[in-house]
């Protein structure tokens, strides 16, 4: 059945049952029958809507980029300094939650197997580049603003970003909790320093993602 | 048979077939018949010696972190200047050698799935201190020498790490080359910026890894 055809329902179904199946065995060990075992449905329901297991991952990496895409393109504020605090505050996530844990972690495993199969990778790529894009959108508009200093836009995009998504392996994969704080610290006092024009004060909220 | 027992030239076969498999297939796709197909011997020669795929992949992982251990206990200067930027060379690799690429592209792949093996997870946790105690005893030398800021050096050595553990996503799995160049320009800006003491100038190697 064609991606198109499945009826949210059903795909909300999908994305749910694969995104805990990842966060309980990971995606070197996941069978559809782990994913059949994590919903109240059958193993013939999931191959009713979807042919192979890399199609079900996929819904799920669909889902897992739109979600985080939604949260960066609502971050809600006109101002560039809110923006850029509270970006990088989703980026970063809070490893405290479970489920934020998970996804984030299933996202790393895709990205690291992202050689191997080109869906995964179509799909990482134009993730990466719009996540970008985004941060250096910001950082552009904070400039015009006078609100930061003359900063590299892509460069320090790909900082900032190469940093948040580097976390995913110590912190969410390994639980390293010490490195969280400290580079949390850290990126806090990169952005204040480095990003921010002298005379601007970070936002009240720091690096907290929006709610 | 124990891992002790098996001899170290049947070992090296060994670390170099899984290398080379995991760099075609991915550890999600790999078993103990590719691991076999990348060397001239058996799937017989490795059950002797090992008794499962992931027994295998363990010899992979402890050789692929002793290999980054090794280049960063050997430094060589007793220069902190040098013995930072050198280090962060070191663990930022070289993204166009296929064969360091391939590397680490897959300890990423072994990182992301740890929260599924013990095993990877004992490792990665000791491989990931040990790295951060280097980087941070790099720090405090460098801040006694009077040639760093008094920066925090836990704080700094995990916002860098992670800084060069996320490039093996994007630059390394997705090959964004683009994104390589943007970091290694502002990470080498912010150690310039905010490690080094004002007077101290980087070495003249930049970030690159000591050959």
């Amino acid at each position: 059945m064609s991606e198109d055809a499945v009826p949210d329902n059903a795909r909300e179904e999908v994305v749910s049952a694969v995104r805990l199946a990842l966060s309980r065995h990971g995606y070197a060990n996941l069978t559809t029958k782990k994913v059949a075992a994590a919903s109240q449905k059958s193993e013939a329901f999931f191959f009713y809507h979807y042919d192979t297991k890399d199609d079900l991952v996929v819904a799920f990496l669909d889902w897992a980029i739109e979600r985080t895409t939604d949260r960066l393109d609502g971050l809600g504020s006109a101002d560039p300094v809110v923006r850029l605090y509270a970006a990088v505050g989703v980026l970063l996530g809070d490893p405290s939650d479970e489920v934020f844990r998970g996804i984030n972690v299933a996202m790393m495993e895709l990205l690291s197997h992202a050689p191997y199969n080109d869906r995964f990778r179509d799909r990482l790529i134009a993730f990466e580049r719009s996540v970008l894009e985004t941060l250096a959108d910001i950082i552009r508009d904070g400039r015009e603003a006078g609100a930061f200093r003359d900063v590299d836009p892509e460069a320090t995009a790909a900082f900032v970003l190469m940093t948040t998504d580097g976390t995913a392996g110590a912190v969410m994969a390994l639980g390293m909790t010490d490195v969280a704080a400290g580079v949390r610290d850290r990126l806090a006092a990169y952005l204040g320093s480095t990003v921010l024009a002298p005379d601007v004060d970070p936002p009240a909220a720091g690096l907290s993602a929006p709610g």
